[in-house]
């Protein structure tokens, strides 16, 4: 299937798939994007602001109404809305027809897509990048530009279906990674889920503060602000995401724990050496990043 | 004392006194700065750097001979350092001379202030604002702007001295916050120390599961970006802020340790509504801040 023949169904018009439709329609460095894209949302606001945008052609509130005509499907909401569509779109879709999803776990929803009919192509995706705001307002077409874009093949994805989502990939200006899906889960469950859990307990921690000290808030600066952003994320979308990778985020946080552990023991027992280790190693890795 | 006919000397040309001279020397809103501004550096690099820029009026490696000119002292090192310098300096400050910090913790500098010579006026000062980057270059005269400068005076500080430094604070743009040292320690190991030694151990969490996983690296996005900052701050500066504030700073280690101990509860017994009231909690408090 060539991009610029097919019609893709994106479902959930929100700040990924707002994002995504923008990105393809973008045209960036002369890429092509979707001979037709429908856009899927629940409020009809959603529908007619991606309308006006041009990022869509057309718009419905109903799924299976939109994946009966489309060669590609999308799933772009919280992942546990995503596994239950899979389920209710299944003999709805086209036959050859490619289904991928923009969540932020895999393991999960790759095990659901292994249930689908055997005359789809179903493939597992992950962009790696976002925003702590929420909803078709904070979606721009630039989203995906020089991010990694995660995909999870299934043993039965065809090979053309991977090159068809590697072409999608390159043509929002993204990179494709190829990972197994319970790998890809370990690694976001250390870099993304992690800290999104430290900012929900950094804030929580200060609220604790501040519950006898309002002033704590007034010396909030741009640290704590920093650490803390993650906090802000859409709750459903991130209470989905540490729910179907639930093992993983748990290993992560005792890690974690014991690192933080290190530096407690080090400010108890006064080792100024030990603590100077820690602090360099992290600072010396910090540094050598996002440059 | 009137701060357009002061000689201030700034010990210290890293980010925070480059700035304070840059700031003083922006005269933003018509706002008066000191007559002249000496600036000691150990590196004479720094001291050019400083001139040429019009910041600093004259440049020395010699502390003591500054401050034997300088009606107004600030002392813009690494907490220890100006904890010695305050003791070595003591015998040849001016009579009547200001003297001052900007420094992350303020109850053991205070308490070392409180034994200069009976004919000096000792005000601590921490404005609350900064970066991960150090050093000169980073410097810039809008760093203060619409922030908080915390202010805590001794006992022994005569009234003129307190209003001299709020007329500083007010001609660099940021909003002068009087308060008790010990309150001050408490509140910036929640919502500063705190988050660094957070964004360390992620770091170092990352490191460990890098170990067993190079690939953790490339799928390390914005999310990952923002809550590890801190990780980058200057060692030497971030050492000395931990060791003289230990106990505040393991008193935020244990509550903190509790909020995150509550999420992975509800994480292992598939507590859904527990889970997400934390989430809202923080995810409220969070988008209310900052904007």
């Amino acid at each position: 299937m060539r991009l610029d023949q097919a019609t893709m169904a994106i479902i959930g018009l929100g700040l990924m798939g707002g994002s995504l439709a923008a990105a393809l329609r973008a045209h960036e460095n002369g890429a092509v994007g979707p001979a037709s894209i429908i856009g899927v949302a629940r409020r009809a606001s959603s529908i007619e602001k991606a309308l006006t945008r041009g990022w869509i052609d057309r718009g419905t509130s109903d799924p299976i109404e939109a994946v009966q005509q489309a060669e590609v499907v999308v799933l772009a909401t919280p992942v546990r809305t995503a596994i239950a569509l899979l389920r209710e779109l299944g003999p709805h879709l086209r036959p050859g027809c490619i289904v991928t999803d923009l969540c932020s776990t895999k393991a999960e929803i790759v095990q659901v897509m292994a249930d689908l009919p055997p005359s789809v192509c179903p493939i597992g995706g992950h962009p790696m990048c976002g925003k702590e705001m929420a909803g078709l307002e904070a979606a721009e077409a630039g989203l995906f530009q020089g991010k990694v874009y995660v995909l999870t093949p299934l043993e039965r994805t065809p090979r053309d279906a991977i090159t068809f989502m590697q072409q999608m990939v390159g043509a929002i200006g993204a990179r494709a990674l190829i990972l197994d899906p319970a790998r890809h889960d370990r690694l976001v469950a250390a870099v993304s889920h992690l800290p999104y859990l430290l900012a929900a307990s950094l804030v929580n921690t200060a609220e604790a503060v501040g519950a006898s000290d309002a002033l704590v808030w007034e010396l909030a600066a741009s640290g704590f602000r920093d650490t803390s952003r993650l906090a802000a994320s859409e709750t459903q979308m991130m209470r989905d995401i540490l729910m179907t990778n639930r093992e993983s985020v748990r290993q992560m946080i005792n890690l974690f724990r014991d690192q933080l552990a290190q530096f407690e023991e080090c400010l108890s027992v006064d080792d100024e050496a030990g603590l100077s280790g820690m602090m360099l190693q992290a600072s010396q890795r910090r540094r050598g990043m996002f440059q």
